[in-house]
């Protein structure tokens, strides 16, 4: 595989410096593109959520938004990739050691891609169970794709998994759903759909927002508010979606376990 | 900076690869030494915690723990340091795409050191604020030295420095008092100290331990529990602990901004 890194196409994979803060500290943010047809989905959006994360961050890409759009293009260009997956990752870069940012931090901009075979929208329902880590909506590593916040959605993966589900719904602080390890999540009540509103600790999924447009499209009403456990286990309908597997359909959700 | 990766002495600093997951998504623990005379402190202690939390992630570490140690004190003689700080990081190592750890993962460990020049139990005394962001107790992130669980310590440490203070304390998501961004905190009110139980979300700190046993010499009564905002009001002392600055004086905290 060959990847893009601060301006390099390279095949060597020990390109991180052992004092890179995103290795160190989980500080950095990532963005994950669907590729189909050799070309990265939803630039855009990926690029505007990103500069968002790193603006919260207070870390100033190296990058245009318009230089990333063209190395992600020159990524996939090089692999030959039809369809799969292209992740961004920036990080604050190399610092001294603590936890304090360095006020002149040269970034790490690494882009990686690997091919799929599943196209979004047609990967197969799957299985829910409750997490009982909570998603912790006071951080703003809740609302964006920071390395360090991924942490917890790995654990909470990895415990469903273990206790043979396909993965876990995470709950916030105050016991409102909030998503899956890696997914929004839309629950159909009486006809009406539901997803947790933005303030509940969720990723602004690429998605998410275009699922919200479909459903109108299609003249569905769609609501974003809290949602609790009760309303759960009233959904008729549970879907999750991201930006690898479109809208995917939920065929059963372990809620006795917490 | 002579370092220690998987086995080797090495000064090339790209040692780390673009797929660790330990850059990709904060999936890995570390420890934190205090070296003096050129020996680092309490190195049962941490290498202890550091397999319990290894343990806990589901990662089986290359290195035995008397391996790790005598790596710690090459990688300190390499580097003739006498006075400062070693870090010993062990990620769960490179893997394919996505969230869940592959089964057999060959780790990445990494022993880095740094020079230091204030002994501890030596450090000025500092001024605290309390962070808008909450320790989140339910992940195992916080009772150990993740990776991603310091994201959120980053975070805290900027905000509280930007505003004009030199830590934050953080409280858990039910509202006591867990930590500040790097240390365990002690509060003595009316000749009793007082710090947050382990149940709070706390890393179980080594010079926490130590500071423990030191007040117990000296008579004094120190007790492990929840304590609020109002208890720490009340506090007519305030110490912090870790072990680079051993115990360090808080001379004001603010309470008010939240």
């Amino acid at each position: 595989m060959i990847f893009w890194v601060n301006g390099e196409l390279r095949e060597d994979t020990s390109a991180i410096a052992i004092n890179d803060r995103g290795f160190l500290l989980g500080d950095g943010i990532f963005e994950t593109f669907y590729v189909e047809n050799g070309l990265a989905c939803e630039v855009t959006e990926h690029l505007d959520r990103l500069y968002q994360g790193l603006n919260i961050l207070d870390i100033a890409c190296s990058y245009s938004k318009q230089e990333l759009a063209e190395a992600i293009q020159s990524c996939l260009k090089r692999n030959k990739l039809e369809i799969g997956s292209l992740r961004l990752t920036v990080s604050r870069g190399i610092g001294p050691r603590g936890l304090l940012p360095p006020t002149n931090c040269q970034n790490t901009v690494l882009i990686t891609c690997v091919a799929g075979s599943i196209k979004r929208n047609e990967f197969p329902p799957i299985s829910l169970t409750i997490s009982r880590i909570r998603r912790n909506e006071t951080s703003p590593t809740s609302r964006f794709k920071t390395i360090g916040g991924y942490l917890d959605n790995v654990l909470a993966l990895k415990e469903a998994k273990d206790a043979g589900f396909d993965d876990a719904i995470l709950l916030n602080t105050k016991g409102h759903i909030a998503c899956t390890s890696s997914a929004n999540i839309f629950l159909n009540i009486e006809d009406i759909w539901y997803t947790p509103q933005k303030e509940d600790g969720i990723l602004s999924g690429i998605y998410r927002g275009i699922a919200i447009k479909k459903l109108k499209v299609d003249k569905q009403i769609i609501l974003e508010r809290s949602l609790s456990l009760s309303d759960l286990e009233k959904a008729g309908k549970v879907l999750i979606s991201n930006s690898l597997i479109g809208l995917r359909k939920v065929y059963s959700v372990n809620i006795t376990k917490n």
